[in-house]
Formats: C-alpha cells, sequence, structure tokens
C-alpha cells in the first residue's frame, strides 16, 4: 500500500452499475485533453492529425475530427478500413506497406467512399508495392510520404544521406503523387523527463528540415513536414516548420505520460474498473489481469515497476505488483481492501489497454456510463 | 542474429498463402499434444479437464472431448458462456466468484443447455454469491469446490488451516452441492527446470491429500482432488491421489515451456506468421508487434530475455528483441532478412498472444489453411 493521501486528480466516483472489469474512458478528460491538443496546433497554425491507435475508436475519431482535427493517422491497412467505414476522409497509413496485396482491400474501400490515402514508404520495395496496389485502383486518391528515421531506428530513411532524394525520384517516376516527409520521435518516450523530451522535439525537426530543403533543391517543391508522438507534442511548442503534428496516446493519457511528467493526474481518462475477488496475507487478488491489462509496461524503454495504480473512491492506492493472465495481484500493508470491493487501475499504457477489449464505458460526467465499441481492436493486417 | 543451425523442429515451410501478419497452429503438432496428455490421464486412471484459456477455441475443446476429455475448464463466466454455446456440457468454472450478478447469465444459459457448472470459492463471501446466483437459477446443476492455496498465493484457503472445513460446511449449509478440492500450482512455471517442476507438483498432492483426509474425517467423504497446470502435468508422472488433471498451455506449448526443458522444438505448436517490412543497420523490422504478439515474457516469473525467436525456412532464426504496438525490432549481424519475406516467430507465451487475435489459421499437415474463430477471446466478465 502507498500513502493514504493522494491528490483529487485520482478520485473519481466507482459506479456499480455494471459488471467488472470494464475499460471506462471519463467524458470530460477526454474532451479536455482534445481541446487542448487541438487549440495548441491551431495557435501554431499546424494540421493535426490525430494517431486513432490509442483508442481505435470511431466514435473519438469524429470527436477530434469535430474539434478540427484535419484526418486521422492509423497503423495498418485493416484500421483504416474501419475508419472509413466509420466516416472518415482522410486518413495517413503511418505503416510501411512492402507487399501490394496488404493495401487492396483499403484502397477498394477508400475509392467507394472517396477518401484520400497517405502512405509512406522507407525503400524502393515500398514504393513499388504501393505503385502496383495503386494500378488496380487508380481512381483511388493516393499519395505517398517518405518515412524519415530521426532517432528511434525503426522505420524510415537515414536523413544524413541521400535517400530520400531518391526515393522522391522514385515516387515521381511511379506515377504517385509525392507527400512530404514524416517522422514519428517514438525515442522520446525513453528520454525521462520533459525537458529532455523537448531536445528531441528539436533535434527532430532540425533533422526534417534540413532533409526537406534539400528535397527542395532537388526539385520537390511540395514537401510538407508531419511530426508526431505525444510525448513531444507535450513537452514543447510545436516545433516551427512542421506543417503537421500526429500524436495519439494525449486523447487517453496514462501513466507512462505522468511519470514523464507530461500531465497531471485529473488528465488520466482512460480507467480500468475491477473488483477485488480474493484476499490472502500475501496479496489482494483483482479480477483484470494481463488479458485485459496487457503486461505492457510502458513505451519504448519506459520500464514501470508495476503494471498500474489500483485506487479505490477514498484514496487508498495500491501497486498491482504482478499479472497472471485473469488476475492482479495488489500490494497492501496494513488494511486489505475488502473481497468484492471496486478499485479503479490506472494503467501504464492505454493504447495497449484498448487494445485488448472489444468495448469501453464513456462516463459522462453526471453519472451515467454509455458503451461505445473498440472498432480498430484486433487489426493486425 | 543466432547461429545457422538449429533443430528440425524449429523448421516448418512459410506458405505465401495469406496477408501478414497472422496466427498458424500447425495441426499435426496440436493433434499430436493433445493425445499425449490425454494419453497419460488415461495412463493415471485420471480425468482429463484441459483449461481452455491457452487456445479460447470451441473447434480445439471439441477435438480435446473427442480424444476423452471429461468436461472443460474456464477462467471468467462469459468465456465459459462460450463454450456452452459451442457445446460443451460440463464446466468448471475456476475463478473466484464473489459477487452474484457475475454468475447469473452463466448459470442461465447453462441451464438452457443442460451443461454442467462447478465454480470455486476460497471465502465466505463466495459461497454466498454462488448460492444466491443458484437461487435464481435451482434447476441448474451446479456444484461448487473449494480453492486451496498451494503456493501461488493467488486465491485459494491455506491448506494449514481449518478455513476448508468451515467452507465445507457453509456450502453444505447453503444447500449446494460439494465438490472437492481443487488447486493450481502455477508458482511451478518459476521453479526453473523439470526436476525442480517435480518437486512443486509432489509438495501440491502432499498438502491436497492432507486437507482431503482432514475434510473426509470432518465428515465430507465426497472429496475429489482436482489439480492442474501443464509444468506439473508434463514435468512428472500424474500424482497419485489427485482425480483430475486441468492442463491447458500443452495444447499449443510455447518458448517457455521449451525454456523449462517441458517440450522439444516440435512441440510447438502456435507460431506467429510475419513479414519483414523494414531493414536498418540498427534493426529488422517486422510486422508483428505488441498489440499481436503481447508484451509478456512468459508465466509466473519465467522472465525471457526478447519477445520471441523468429526463423525462416532456412533456419536463420533472429531473437525479437523488443516491440512496439504494430513493429518488432529483431536483432541480426551479418546478412539481415530481406524487406518482404517471410519469418515465423515463435512466442513466450501462447496464452497471451492467443488472447490478441480474432482467428487462427488451422494448417494441416498437406499446407492447406483452415481459418478458425478464437470464441473466448476478450470475455472478461
Amino acid at each position: 500500500m502507498m500513502e493514504q493521501n493522494i491528490e483529487a486528480g485520482w478520485l473519481r466516483p466507482l459506479i456499480a452499475d455494471r459488471l467488472t472489469p470494464y475499460l471506462e474512458i471519463d467524458a470530460p478528460r477526454l474532451q479536455r485533453n482534445l481541446q487542448q491538443m487541438q487549440q495548441k496546433a491551431d495557435a501554431a497554425g499546424v494540421a493535426l492529425r490525430p494517431h486513432i491507435k490509442t483508442h481505435k475508436s470511431v466514435w473519438i475519431a469524429g470527436q477530434q475530427r469535430m474539434l478540427g482535427a484535419r484526418g486521422i493517422t492509423v497503423s495498418k491497412p485493416s484500421e483504416g478500413i474501419a475508419f472509413i467505414l466509420g466516416g472518415e476522409p482522410d486518413l495517413l497509413l503511418a505503416y510501411p506497406i512492402v507487399h501490394a496485396e496488404t493495401l487492396a482491400e483499403l484502397l477498394t474501400i477508400a475509392t467507394q467512399h472517396q477518401a484520400r490515402i497517405t502512405c509512406i514508404a522507407d525503400c524502393a520495395n515500398g514504393v513499388a508495392a504501393i505503385a502496383a496496389a495503386h494500378q488496380y485502383q487508380p481512381d483511388c486518391q493516393l499519395a505517398l510520404a517518405i518515412k524519415v528515421d530521426v532517432g528511434l531506428h525503426r522505420v524510415g530513411v537515414d536523413p544524413h544521406s541521400d535517400a530520400a532524394i531518391s526515393l522522391a525520384q522514385q515516387i515521381q517516376d511511379a506515377g504517385l503523387t509525392f507527400a512530404g516527409l514524416v517522422s514519428h520521435a517514438g525515442h522520446a518516450y525513453g528520454a525521462g523527463n520533459a525537458s529532455a523530451i523537448a531536445e528531441v522535439a528539436l533535434q527532430e525537426i532540425a533533422l526534417m528540415r534540413n532533409l526537406q530543403q534539400r528535397l527542395i533543391d532537388a526539385g520537390f517543391a511540395h514537401c510538407p513536414i508531419s511530426v508526431g508522438s505525444t510525448p513531444t507534442a507535450l513537452a514543447a511548442p510545436v516545433t516551427q516548420g512542421s506543417d503537421e503534428i500526429r500524436p495519439g496516446n494525449y486523447a487517453l493519457l496514462d501513466l507512462t505520460a505522468w511519470r514523464l511528467g507530461l500531465c497531471t493526474p485529473d488528465a488520466l481518462a482512460l480507467s480500468v474498473v475491477t473488483r477485488v475477488v480474493a484476499v490472502n496475507p500475501h496479496f489482494a487478488i483483482i479480477d483484470a489481469g494481463s488479458k485485459m491489462l496487457s503486461s505492457d509496461k510502458g513505451p519504448h524503454g519506459t520500464n514501470a515497476s508495476g503494471f498500474g495504480i489500483a485506487v479505490d473512491e477514498q484514496g487508498t492506492h495500491y501497486e498491482v505488483l504482478k499479472l497472471s493472465e485473469e488476475h492482479g495481484f495488489l500490494q497492501y500493508s496494513g488494511q486489505a481492501p475488502t473481497v468484492g470491493a471496486l478499485l479503479r487501475i490506472f494503467p501504464n499504457h492505454s493504447c495497449a489497454v484498448v487494445a485488448q477489449s472489444d468495448r469501453f464505458v464513456l462516463r459522462h460526467a453526471d453519472g451515467a456510463g454509455e458503451e461505445q465499441d473498440i472498432q480498430g481492436r484486433g487489426k493486425f493486417i
């Protein structure tokens, strides 16, 4: 057990109106998170194209669009299909397609719904695969950006090399529309604190602007810059020279963002409502385990000690010390929680938790709970 | 990259007949795993009641039943419902129900389908909740066993205390059928090797038989013993005195079982077929990440160094060093794998991986792939 008194931001009513465990999204907190990021983008004069991988919800994407988001970012083609069917007209598929067939159904459905698709590539195979897929759906409004590796070493061309210039030429030669440069500074999560993360954001934009200038000099006059990650978007002002930002996690946030100093507890919009099902001298056991909470300790090198913080309505809180598949183990000292009691768990990594469930409960300010489907769950292809 | 030459058991054809990534279950390996455990139970004269939490598949449960399994074990009531609707007539709900409403729908559907339900409890709240639920469905064939903590310290009465005797009395007083003792030695996974695991199995049965005798002496003549975990079921002979075993993971197995010396590579029935989507000087990147593979490093204190082993058709293999949500990072030295190439990943923990996907491909000996639904996925309530 940790200290008894915690900030008011951790405390929310635990309304016993449904069976446990379930995902709960606090509607006022969600709305505030969405508004603040949109205002930040608007004030800086950049487009906000939120990554929907965090919430995977057509309804939340609709809220983002109503607030002013210009398109969405998705991870996989099948995820994109779920959002086109949900009404999204403009998608960035921020994933390296290297196999034409993987893209076929997305382009077909995008064509039927007149949705615009921007893909990314970091190698000639990618450009060739995307061009081949486009030949089967030539009416699809398709553009292709170059992914730049700004330090995560996952996907992207080396910004110090000439790879981007030859790729831009290949894109043009393949008859595709060149859509500029895309980066994701996911390694910012490992920087440890807000000022170090802000430094990563500055390094990212410096690399991107340098490469942009070289592309302009090589004749690719239209070369917008899209950057995106929640830590860089929260820790720093929007960097000068970017045209678009693509944060995702900011909608829900989690203990990782809180530990990095990127948000206060009253911004944590996602939690899991759970019940104590057993108490023994070693642990209190809850009805949510790794299959619901995931075993994720945080993205990209942020390694939490446990799997979340469990809080009751009075402010007593416990670390989720370990997980088995359907049980969580809470550490306690002194008074154990009561068998049957409800607890709220704030997780390490919202994106991983939402990806486990088929639906969430949207909890409104008046306490009413509304079930919402998670349309993007399980879309791995 | 690891060594070039590996045992033949790691090598399977990578058939390019569908989009990646996907779960593949090797039908001959599955069948052999199921048969061997059934033969072991039959030879020892005990019932095999497999835990379906590993495969969550109605079809695989049907195979287990055809081979001689007597009932199944499930984790959550909603999981149980999926299997009753799939034709299962006899379920052990190996989860502590402490809230009557959580059980209501399961008992309703069990009554409609004349399925038998055995619940477990480790405290008076549990007995009361189950008795209350039964009052609303008095025609349900319901029995109640006592869960015994044999060392995992998750759920269960202390076998050295008199808790089981007073609970058995409460079960009888509540008008419920007493179904004996149930244990799960999940801490066996942390024992490190097969002989230490066999020792855990002997300790488990000693505790259970001692408690059984005390219950018989107290007048509870019918007190069968149900034990269950894959490591104890594989590492040791079926312990004398048990009436039922409940392994789950044995159907598919995984790197955890292999590392513990419980199986050879040719028994690993589950894998994830994935594609290389990017290569950079640091990593080769594949199209399966933590949302598909889970971030699970193995159950109960078995901590793998990575997130799986990726193997190509020639036997070159790579460690899955880290994961982001939709990408896996492979370590390589020398020749990198080719962008677009297929690889097969053997995961750390099959139960966690199956729980991510809506379906799997059953790969038959002739290479044909058959899609199967994972009906039990996402059933957390």
